[in-house]
């Protein structure tokens, strides 16, 4: 990854004018939509999107592995946030009796109470702020672009 | 915001699709670029932007209010992580003489120090995650929907 002389290849400013912009715009966006759901719903946009994928299972729980991979977090900083979210009663913590394959995370009434009160502004964020913005074939081009680089960092043995 | 029943407009396939992998490959990105700072240089990513804003202002400081700004972050939240990199040496906090309108972060010899020798790796994990994963068109695509989408968050009225 080196330039003619050697040295690093630079962005150059088409380059570089996407890059700030996907990564400032993404920065605002995460905290606009925080925002609305933590002011409405008092619910981070963290711990909800942790509740959306665990509602998604079978049986409403998720190994904390399966997790991790999910949000593209690391799974010490999903087990952390777990065990906060089980502390405010939004989940619990199970074992699988006869499956030695970890711990899951388990949704509570609570929890699927939440996300079901919090979802219809989390939808109305996301098409305000990105979705209702974009023409059908920019939403495809998102769509390719992001699914390459999860390929790609799949492939690239990331940090999760 | 609402569909024809009155209920929220869920997202349909493919514009789940879209909005998934944007948001787990976006997460997973911020998270290989952060290992690879923090591994090979000891900072985190967080703070190799902050650094990069700073050096790129009159005098190698910057407002704290800009600061927010231009990562896309609550000045609250800024703030705290200002107060953490001046422990570390690599900023300061000035006031100017006659400017009533706040405080400053400035970068440190050793701010720009660490700048100079993190800044080839990150450019290097940028264009291999990201930017050399996309043609041209998509490149483009990129900028429009995400300007488009600081346009819209600035009039909105974000909470930064």
């Amino acid at each position: 990854m080196v330039g003619d002389d050697g040295g690093p290849r630079w962005l150059d400013s088409t380059e570089m004018r996407a890059w700030r912009s996907y990564i400032v715009g993404s920065a605002l966006l995460r905290q606009q939509l925080h925002s609305e759901l933590s002011d409405r719903h008092n619910v981070a946009l963290g711990d909800y999107e942790l509740l959306v994928l665990v509602s998604e299972c079978a049986d409403h729980r998720m190994r904390m592995a399966e997790l991790a991979a999910g949000i593209g977090g690391s799974k010490s900083r999903v087990s952390h946030q777990v065990a906060r979210m089980e502390k405010s009663g939004l989940l619990r913590r199970t074992t699988c009796p006869g499956d030695g394959r970890g711990v899951f995370a388990e949704l509570t009434d609570a929890g699927l109470a939440k996300l079901v009160e919090a979802a219809p502004t989390h939808v109305e964020g996301v098409r305000a702020h990105l979705v209702d913005l974009l023409d059908e074939q920019e939403l495809a081009t998102l769509a390719a672009v992001f699914g390459r680089m999860l390929d790609h960092l799949d492939r690239h043995g990331t940090a999760h």
